[in-house]
């Protein structure tokens, strides 16, 4: 897929902040005003909910601009289905399903737990790497990657499948197909995994057994109090601590 | 119960270590080369196991200086019944019971754990507070006082009753008589909970309870992999950083 910058804006902390498109796909770049071709640096990817680029826009950025004053380049894209992109009935009927059964306060069954994650995540990782494709040649980016956040299945079949992903940052906080677990015990990259302990919406027995299931011989599970959005800065401080010894 | 210190040494990055005895229960002070009465520094309570303090020497003054290079001052004492300190029938007759209880590969039962446990915390919590009676007038401590480590049963008591501590580090990785988790959800103070996920001699999901029971609105808990000594360098980095979030 082809690769072209649409807009390029300077931030106040130096930070070059590029979006661009990926084929049909938006996306940010932004990069540490140190990176050259001389002195490339670390790509971390910035994974992100269903809620679309430009709703998550505020709390990506600031994640960039610790990102690059870590010394890293951090890139995100639309996920399929979501933002500007094109609506997909399935996802949409599975995102009803999902109101519905917890309006209704019923359990989530693990049909709509499946129809909600497996598909998306069947397309959007493709996606992800295809945006490695494209931003590795960069002279600017030099590798290793990182994966943070966003929908943790992404991140659990990234970490599987991409060998360019050499440590992961992962948010227990959404629901995790039972499939997901199987290709979480073959993870082995070092993981640092984030879980709010009273995540309204999650399942925080499901995020211990998942922590447990992961591979990786290196893996640290970081429970801090608060809902869905009330990660402490502390956390986001120790999560960069985590990339900076593995990527750097 | 007098303070007498017994030995001091300047350490090779400045620190100095003065051993003292507050009555007859021996200790270890370590307080940053700029401590001063003009520059008083707070006071980090190192916890220990009944392992006694010349066994756990290396570990606790390895932990001393990293507080020292934070700015803090670190104090341990010997637990009763520990180390140097006079044998107690009854501590023993509780080890020989867990002991026996482990070798049959019997699950430890309530009434050992209780056995083991209260009557230390009963013991030790008051000599803790004494040592900060002790400590806490000289010119170079400043407070406020955190504590650290150890047996978590003590440090849930000494969080719950005495206000001077503000912001305890907890290892969950000893037994937990039922009647602390009473205690822990009457706890508010801020916590950082340490657990090893595979600790071979601790109950995960006791320490997750205990977790949860907790009543502090500011808690986190950090699960690394290893067992019940291989808590990793991150993780001390860690706590070190709450307690400069929380003492300074």
């Amino acid at each position: 897929m082809a690769l072209h910058f649409t807009s390029e804006q300077r931030l106040d902390d130096g930070v070059l902040e590029r979006r661009f498109t990926l084929g049909e796909i938006p996306g940010i770049l932004w990069t540490p005003a140190s990176a050259s071709e001389s002195a490339p640096v670390p790509l971390i990817l910035l994974g992100l909910p269903t809620l679309g680029l430009q709703k998550m826009y505020a709390r990506l950025a600031a994640r960039a601009r610790h990102a690059a004053a870590d010394g890293f380049a951090a890139a995100t894209i639309e996920l399929p289905g979501s933002g500007e992109r094109p609506r997909q009935a399935a996802f949409e009927q599975a995102r009803a399903d999902l109101r519905r059964a917890i309006q209704a306060g019923e359990p989530v069954s693990d049909e709509i737990i499946d129809a909600l994650i497996l598909p998306l995540v069947d397309q959007a990782v493709p996606e992800w790497q295809a945006t490695l494709d494209a931003l590795l040649p960069l002279p600017e980016i030099g590798g290793p990657v990182g994966y943070s956040g966003g929908v943790i299945s992404i991140g659990i079949r990234l970490a599987l499948r991409d060998p360019r992903i050499v440590a992961a940052n992962l948010f227990a906080g959404s629901f995790v197909p039972r499939a997901m677990f199987e290709e979480a015990r073959q993870v082995t990259i070092p993981l640092h995994v984030l879980l709010q302990w009273d995540d309204e919406g999650n399942d925080r027995q499901a995020a211990l057994d998942l922590f447990d299931a992961f591979g990786s011989k290196e893996k640290s599970l970081h429970a801090h109090m608060g809902g869905h959005t009330g990660v402490p800065q502390s956390a986001g401080d120790a999560a960069a601590q985590f990339f900076t010894r593995h990527l750097t």
